[in-house]
């Protein structure tokens, strides 16, 4: 059995009954019934994904990948592509938003390349995972080829197994990639069966000569590949990108090992939406952090059934979004460890 | 002068222009413009308020004020009255909901007892500025007389500016006292001229019998008080409690020394409007946190001209809300502070 295949049947239904021994036990901390509001649906929800009450607070890690689009070439971003692995430095030098929001929650950052025009040779702080020199342009034919896919998503099932190994109990998923506004795009259209105008958007913001340009190479893709929506495999070798292609393995390698699977904005989103596809169980080990301006982010949380927690208007990308998510996760999990009950603090309830 | 003109006469007006110096160096950094979103507007803001166009990552307070509240006697709580001074005594141990989030914000908790019906005699972790044994019932008279609102407003003025020898740039404004949500909802009625039914919730849980009597006191207390809602110190004194009133005289100080006002739920967004009405000048020093589902906080946020961050569905108050919004506008300083420029890490702009 392949690497990829023993992940997947690794991966198990959540028991729901957990979530309601963790409200148990939230119900008599020193604090009106259910007044943490969603602070306590967080608490809940990572005690289901991790099979226990009462889970300790989890050390997070934040992983970036990074890879090039073919389809860049149809001028849908407002960046050169060199800028792609111009950042995967500013994230080995420490800089870019992601160093900072990484930090500031606490968590450890791991930054890959999976696949950047050029190697980024001899930089320690970026793994090389290259599965080729950016994806081939799919308004012409398919971004990658299956053995190109399976690379990639068993070096995200890899890593997701390394990270766990270390004791990681929560994921974010982060990217970086010239052009792949556009190829989330596409995936979005082909696996929750809308047009490209419901979910392209301005990605990192493109004029509107670029936006009519994103929109005519999603409906050329669309057209080219007759995309089946229940092929999970099959639209991310056609559509996807290299790093898309990475986090998607990474969160079907976090999903069987029972760790929480943070998604960012629309890329992440995207990649998570694939896994499921993939791997319908998987989205069960999945939440949502934030709700971008990106118009097809919706679109696939609700494929994916998962409520963001808010709305900064964000269109950065990195895992920047997940980021300012993991301190109120690490706070759900304080307060189920922490709080005192009212029988310990002596105080007076009111059985409301 | 005394020590309330004195600050009241401190408090000056915001220079805009300071906020686009801001977002000028925001621009320069190694993201697409503007693509933060709304960290960006709270790096803005806090610079603003600062007066400093990069403002350095500010040392953070929690300040919760306990006090009780002569109208609990109305039967508007779902807990009874012994459990303010016990939750005072909870937040002396550490075991409360806001130390476990103010410890995981990394920000200082500071704990004062504005005025319990009895009094919490050698606890050295809760500060005694109790000004009176709980407000009167002010369905009956005024909840407080002149000389007791004066020395709750003082007592939070001290405490701003002892804060603001000591560095701290940020203060979180919490509070606990059954039956404080029916004093916040007369002093929002009063001062946005809404209706009882406008701004009465079910605080920490009442049930519809106890909304009826929070509502009727409500009611009871506009009728008997004719407030006039330009008469800050004078509505404060007839509907306020201890608690409220003082965490108003610590906004004003905080104004004073040009410190951020961090509101949490609709109790101390009320405070927040008691000092707004007295000082109209010192709600440019305040930043909403969070939206609770206690139905007068939008009302007072909006006549706060304020837009809350996040909404949780939080009822807690103790400056829970707030506390969860610290990582972000922590986040956002770093983000000024700690991001490499497009120049400094040589990745290509966009101009966009």
């Amino acid at each position: 059995m392949s690497r990829l295949d023993e992940t997947l049947s690794a991966i198990v239904s959540v028991d729901p009954a957990v979530g309601e021994a963790t409200q148990a036990l939230l119900d008599n901390k020193t604090k009106p019934r259910g007044s943490l509001g969603e602070l306590e649906s967080l608490a809940r929800r990572i005690a289901v994904i991790r099979g226990e009450e009462k889970p300790a607070v989890l050390p997070a890690a934040v992983v970036v990948m990074g890879a090039d689009h073919g389809v860049a070439a149809s001028g849908v971003s407002a960046f050169p592509q060199a800028v792609t692995g111009q950042m995967l430095l500013n994230f080995a030098g420490g800089g870019a938003a992601i160093n900072v929001l990484a930090r500031a929650a606490g968590a450890r950052l791991v930054v890959a390349n999976l696949g950047t025009l050029e190697p980024l040779n001899g930089v320690e702080q970026v793994r090389d995972l290259r599965v080729g020199p950016g994806t081939k342009d799919f308004t012409q034919g398919p971004a990658m080829t299956d053995t190109q896919l399976r690379q990639a998503l068993e070096h995200g099932i890899a890593l997701a197994d390394e990270l766990a190994e270390q004791g990681v109990g929560i994921v974010a998923l982060g990217e970086m990639g010239i052009g792949n506004t556009t190829a989330a795009s596409a995936l979005a259209a082909a696996y929750t069966g809308s047009t490209a105008g419901d979910v392209v958007g301005r990605g990192t913001g493109v004029d509107d000569a670029g936006l009519d340009r994103k929109r005519a190479a999603v409906v050329k893709a669309l057209e080219l590949h007759h995309p089946d929506a229940n092929d999970g495999l099959g639209v991310l070798a056609r559509l996807g990108g290299f790093e898309i292609a990475g986090l998607a393995g990474l969160a079907l390698g976090a999903a069987a090992r029972r760790m929480v699977v943070l998604l960012d904005g629309f890329i992440s989103a995207s990649a998570g939406l694939a896994a499921a596809r993939i791997c319908p169980t998987a989205a069960q080990y999945m939440m949502a952090s934030h709700c971008s301006v990106e118009r097809g982010h919706k679109r696939v949380l609700g494929a994916l059934d998962l409520v963001p927690l808010f709305d900064l208007r964000l269109r950065l990308g990195e895992g920047s979004g997940a980021a300012l998510a993991l301190p109120w996760l690490l706070s759900s999990l304080r307060i189920l460890n922490e709080m005192s009950t009212f029988a310990d603090a002596g105080v007076s309830d009111s059985g409301a």
